[in-house]
This record gives structure tokens, C-alpha cells and sequence, in this order.
């Protein structure tokens, strides 16, 4: 018999692709360039040259025996060596080669991450609003995922439901800064007070409790700041990093774990991972990825038209009487609908060929999530349609 | 607190990864090129040259934005057509794309095919000589492996053996052909029979078994003949393939599951290995070699070498008095030692500078295995010192 909890998972519709899917099936009746997709998180700036120059001149130089040979179990030395100097120059952290495993996105990277700090039947805290996809990545590795509601005023994090939910059961708490669908980026006091009620945590239930920290976004921020580096408020931390967004690399599948060197056993989890894998059946992320990004993981995608994209949209949403937090980073927004049924609020927006995921799913209902890693010409001709839908519908501004 | 089981296993040591640093360590002492090292079944020639080409034509001509974006969930929609068209053509199959889902290699392979077709406490069958990563693989999965013993005058199945141990419980079978680490290929009259006691057990049990044919060294076959497809013998197989070896890819991570288009609910199981790969963390091979491969799939690596190193070692050390069935495919060798303990054989062959692996964690007690992907020239200097280790240690010849 075929597995029966994966065949009924495939009843039910992911929101985001079928949404994407419209916009693309509406695509082909008026050109795609006439719907104004904001579905689907997909970078929209290509790789800095200096990654395909990279590639190009490994193929024609290397043995290419040794360059898409097998990596190491715990990943290419070069790789691991390089990542640990960067957040070193970057962050002031002392990590060395031992401290990385390269994975594949940060979706490999989390499954390694909790694999390494939880056992089966453990729950894990995260803070609404949240990426959805946090839900498989945690019951694969036999956990609950427990979402403390979201703090509506700032979207930074719920302190008091928090502390309300917080028992023994909780081997580790994730966050995803800056976040994915608010756009908010954690402040330094935020992760203070997090930092402080873990290690209290820690003491009050006699064991660490982890934080792994989800950070594919800490490269696109705005308004010329620097993300806060989770890793230095709490020494138990396990970040989990993604290329995807800052080298525009999403389907090259090229991540890593960055464990703090003062974390619990931190020479160990590493190693760990390793073993981690072989139950999942990874085997390390691309080598020839690998070697690339390792020559290239200082550098960035020009990122600057998220930020162009962003203020663009927030002006004008503000301007048309959304309450909307401004981002602080990432290439998402989530103003609040214009009804209190946002499911409703998106569907009548497709009207206006504006396609706009409800947040419902990422524990924001009332809210909706724009996507905004398109061209800025777009988003700007979207303005309009905006203006229109929301006018002719809810009859303000 | 860290996670247990995987510290534990941290402990055991896997006596390949043992022996291939044992014969670095001693390749800087005395030079890599005199320790003839036949330890890890790593790929000694380049991927065929079109697969180079191919990607730096990529990277040149592609927009970067798309060649490197994400991969359909299920997988890149030309890839999947050229699989299944290659393997059609072949074999004379009828995939469609719907039935082809790219993996990360034949471990991820393996990783979604069991998941698919198994729950949770279900038993797993594989026939000795098998790989030694099924455990982790199967154990993963939340299954138990049951290892048939090995038909030692032919290491092709031992029928009766697994007809003793074959229950109710079983969900699926697990076999390598051609095979690591005997080398040995099953041949017709062997997948015929093991068809009809899998079709025999699902009406007994009233369910379906499944086959899981695990077969990256497909195309690495001998003497001019083909393998068999064992997906033609019984319809509820799914084929696990990497292009590790035939392409010379391991560290690119590419290989893909194939679902009989006959087999119980085919068209489900390529969307729930989706659903799967949420769970493990995977998304998908990565994008740029998955294009290039969907242009090369037809080709292989000149595999030639393998089949002159074959001979060379085969004629040596039946003349030197070994006992050991020629391979039919593989980069595999499995002789019987000169005395019981292969563990203390491989340790003595050490002082030559041999680096054999005792095939005891193989299901193979008595027996060692070669890998001889490495360069003929290496192999014909090993001939010599295979001849002095045995008649100093054994005093035969």
C-alpha cells in the first residue's frame, strides 16, 4: 500500500501556487505582463556576475573529475572555511570551518538544524506571522510546531503569549528575521528579550533550549541598516542561511547550519548533521555550487530594486488608507485587507489582475502578503490597478 | 538537549571512510600514486564533454534570472520528458514526465521511493551482498531492513532464504543490480522469479509489494551486453537511478525515482515524493544541472576503463588461486580472502600497500571488495604487489 498521510496531503491546495497558477493561466489570455503577480517569492534580479564568471572559468580550468567529484560528508573544506571568515568579518563571530554544514537552501538547513537539537515528540515555538511551510519542515522530524499569535501592533514578537505558552516540552524556539510575510526585521531589543527568556527558559526546565534562526533574508534590508545577527544574542543558536535571495541562486539549492561556537556541544553538531543526512538522504549540496559560491559568498545580487520596489508600494498603499507596517527588509509587505475577510479581499482584487496571498496561513489573518520581487516598471503600472481596485470596491481615498 | 541517536552514531566508525584516510595518510608518506587504493567508489574518469559544454552554454546564453530560479516542485518539466523518453526508447517503457521526479542522486532517490511506498514500522527486504547505507536510508524512513543471506555460488538471490523470511509485514523489496559489492548483474531468469514471489506475496498478504530497484551502475555493464530492466519484470517497481556514475556526477547530486507507469496508483506517487521532499528538506536537484543533464542524459562517460580494469584484476587473481565470480557490471569486486577473517586479510594487505575493504559490513563475511575506478596504469603496478602479499601472507601460487 502506498503511504496514505502523503497521498491525503495531496488534496490539499497550497494557496500560493494556485494563486500563481491563476496569474499564470490569466497570463496567457492578456500577456503576463499585464498581471501583476505578487504571489510567488522568486528573485527577480539575476546573480552577480561574478558567479557565473566564477562557474565559467571552474568548467573550463578544473579536473572535472575533482570538480563535480563527491564533497566530503561534512561539505567542501573551502566552502566551510569561507562562509566562517565572512560572518566572522561581518558579524565579529569567531566561527571556523568545523562550525558549518553546507546544505541545501535553508530548507535542508532546517531540517538538519532540528533534527540535531530535538527527538520525536518535542515541540518547537514560532512567533506569527510565519512562513507555512515550517509546519512540514518540523513534523518530518516527528515535532509539533506550536505559533505563538502575532503581535498585531508591530509584528515584532508577543512577549506575553509567549511566556504563556513556554513549558518543558519546548526543545527549541525558530524565528525568521527579517521576516517572511511581514517584511519586519527583529530589533536588537526584540532579540534581547528573546535571548534573556530562553537562557531563563534553559534554567527553569534544566536543559538548553535552542533557537534556530531562519535568516535567508539578512542580506536585503533597507534604508542603509545592517539585519541584527541573531546568532550574537544567544549563544545556543543554530543559523540556518540560504543563497537563494542574496546570490539569486534559488534552485541551485546551496545553504548552510552556522553553529555558535559557545553553543551546547558545538563541535559535535556538525558531525551530527552528517549522520542527520544520511537518514534524509542528502548527500551535500552541489559541488560545483559549492566551489562557486565559497569564491563568491561575500558578494551580493544588486538588490537595490526591492528597496525601490518597497517604498514605491508602501507610499502609495498608505496614501490609498492601508494600514501597513513599513518593511524593514526581505521583498515582502502584509498591509492589512480592506475587510476583515482577507481570503475575500484577494479574490475580489483578481479583478483588477492584482494577484495578493491572503496571510491566513501565515497566522495573519486580516492581513495579505505582496510579493514584490518583480520589475520596478511593473509594480509601478500595478499602482493604478491598486488605486482602482480599491476605490471601485471599498470606495476610499 | 542535542540529539541522542545521532550522537551516538557518531561513535561508529565506517571502516570505507577508515581506510580511504589510512591510504591518504599513507600516500603523503610514501606518494598517493604507490598506495593502490581500492577503497571508495569514486567515478576516475571526466563526464562526457558535452556535459561541460552544454554548461558553460548555459551559463552563457541562458537569462540567468530563469536557469537558476526554482525548480517546479516536481521537478523541471524537461528533465522529466527527457528521462522518460531515453528510458522508453531503451527499454521499450511508456513513462510519461508525470511519472520521472528528480532527486539529489540515488540516496534521495531511495529516501522518496521508500517513504512512498512504506509506514512508519514496516519491514524493508534487501538481498546480501547489499550497500551498507540501506540502513540509514531505511531506518530513516522509520522502517526495519531484514537482509536475506547471500547466495554465495552465485550472488544472485537466495530464493529460499526469502521465501522463509517473507511475512505480512513486508511493504516493499530493495535490490541493486548490478550489484555493489559483488558486481554481480541479475539476470532474467533471476528478476523472473523474484517477480512472481513478490506477485505470490501481495495476493497472500492481499496488498501490493513493491520493488525497489536501486541502479546506478545500469549502464556500467560488461561484455556488450545489457542489463536488464527490472521495471520490465514486475509493474509495481520504482527505479531509483543516479547519474553519479554513468555521467561521472556523484558530487552534483542528480539522479531521479521512475514509477512503472503500470504500478498500483502511479500516477499519485511522483506528486506525494513532493509532498515527501517537505519533510526531508529537499527541494529538487539543483536547476542548472538538471537542464544540463536533460540535454546529456543520453550519454555516458567513456566507462571503458572499468571493464579493461575488470579483467585485469579478474584474470591476476584467479591466477594467483582466488576464488571469485567475474563481475558483470559495476566498478565492484568482491573475491573471497585467503582466510576466514577478511577484517585481519585486509589488515595484512595494508603492509603492501593494498587498500582492500573487508566485506563483513556488506553482508559478505569471508570476502573483501575492490573498487578499481582508478587508472589502469595504478591497477596493472597493484597486479605485482597483489602477487607478493599473497604468496608472502599465504605462501599459495
Amino acid at each position: 500500500m502506498i503511504n496514505e498521510k502523503y497521498e491525503k496531503m495531496l488534496g490539499a491546495k497550497n494557496i500560493i501556487r494556485v494563486l500563481s497558477e491563476f496569474a499564470t493561466a490569466r497570463g496567457k489570455e492578456i500577456g503576463y505582463d499585464n498581471v501583476f503577480d505578487y504571489s510567488l517569492g522568486n528573485p527577480s534580479v539575476p546573480p552577480p556576475q561574478e558567479f557565473t564568471d566564477t562557474m565559467e572559468r571552474l568548467l573550463k580550468d578544473r579536473n572535472p573529475v575533482e570538480l563535480h567529484g563527491y564533497s566530503p560528508t561534512l561539505g567542501n573544506p573551502l566552502f566551510k572555511e569561507k562562509i566562517a571568515q565572512s560572518l566572522n568579518e561581518r558579524f565579529g563571530m569567531s566561527y571556523t570551518a568545523g562550525h558549518i554544514f553546507p546544505t541545501t537552501g535553508a530548507a535542508g538547513a532546517i531540517a538538519h538544524a532540528v533534527r540535531a537539537v530535538t527527538k520525536p515528540g518535542d515541540e518547537i515555538i514560532t512567533f506569527a506571522p510565519f512562513f507555512p511551510e515550517y509546519v512540514p519542515y518540523i513534523e518530518g522530524a516527528g515535532c509539533t510546531l506550536t505559533v505563538v499569535p502575532a503581535d498585531r501592533e508591530s509584528f515584532q514578537i508577543n512577549f506575553d503569549a509567549f511566556e504563556s505558552m513556554m513549558n518543558e516540552r519546548v526543545a527549541a524556539v525558530l524565528i525568521n528575521t527579517p521576516n517572511n510575510p511581514s517584511g519586519q526585521m527583529y530589533s536588537a531589543e526584540t532579540l534581547t528579550k528573546l535571548a534573556g527568556m530562553l537562557k531563563d527558559a534553559s534554567v527553569k526546565y534544566g536543559k538548553t533550549v535552542f533557537l534556530i534562526s531562519d535568516e535567508p533574508y539578512r542580506e536585503i534590508v533597507f534604508d542603509g541598516v545592517k539585519a541584527p545577527y541573531v546568532s550574537l544574542f544567544y549563544p545556543n543558536t543554530l543559523s540556518c542561511y540560504s543563497f537563494s535571495k542574496s546570490l539569486s541562486l534559488p534552485g541551485e539549492r546551496i545553504g548552510y547550519v552556522a553553529v555558535n561556537p559557545e553553543c551546547e556541544k558545538a563541535d559535535v553538531i556538525v558531525p551530527m548533521c552528517g549522520q542527520i543526512s544520511r537518514g534524509l538522504g542528502h548527500n551535500c549540496p552541489p559541488s560545483v555550487i559549492q566551489i562557486a559560491v565559497a569564491e563568491t559568498c561575500m558578494l551580493t545580487s544588486d538588490l537595490s530594486v526591492y528597496e525601490k520596489n518597497m517604498n514605491l508600494i508602501y507610499d502609495k498603499l498608505t496614501e490609498l488608507g492601508y494600514s501597513v507596517i513599513r518593511p524593514g527588509g526581505t521583498f515582502y509587505i502584509m498591509p492589512k485587507a480592506m475587510e476583515e475577510d482577507s481570503v475575500a479581499f484577494c479574490e475580489k482584487a483578481k479583478k483588477y489582475d492584482l494577484i495578493l496571498v491572503p496571510a491566513d496561513g501565515f497566522g495573519a489573518s486580516g492581513y495579505f502578503r505582496m510579493a514584490y520581487c518583480i520589475d520596478t516598471e511593473k509594480v509601478i503600472r500595478s499602482l493604478d490597478a491598486f488605486e482602482r481596485f480599491t476605490r471601485e470596491e471599498y470606495g476610499t481615498c
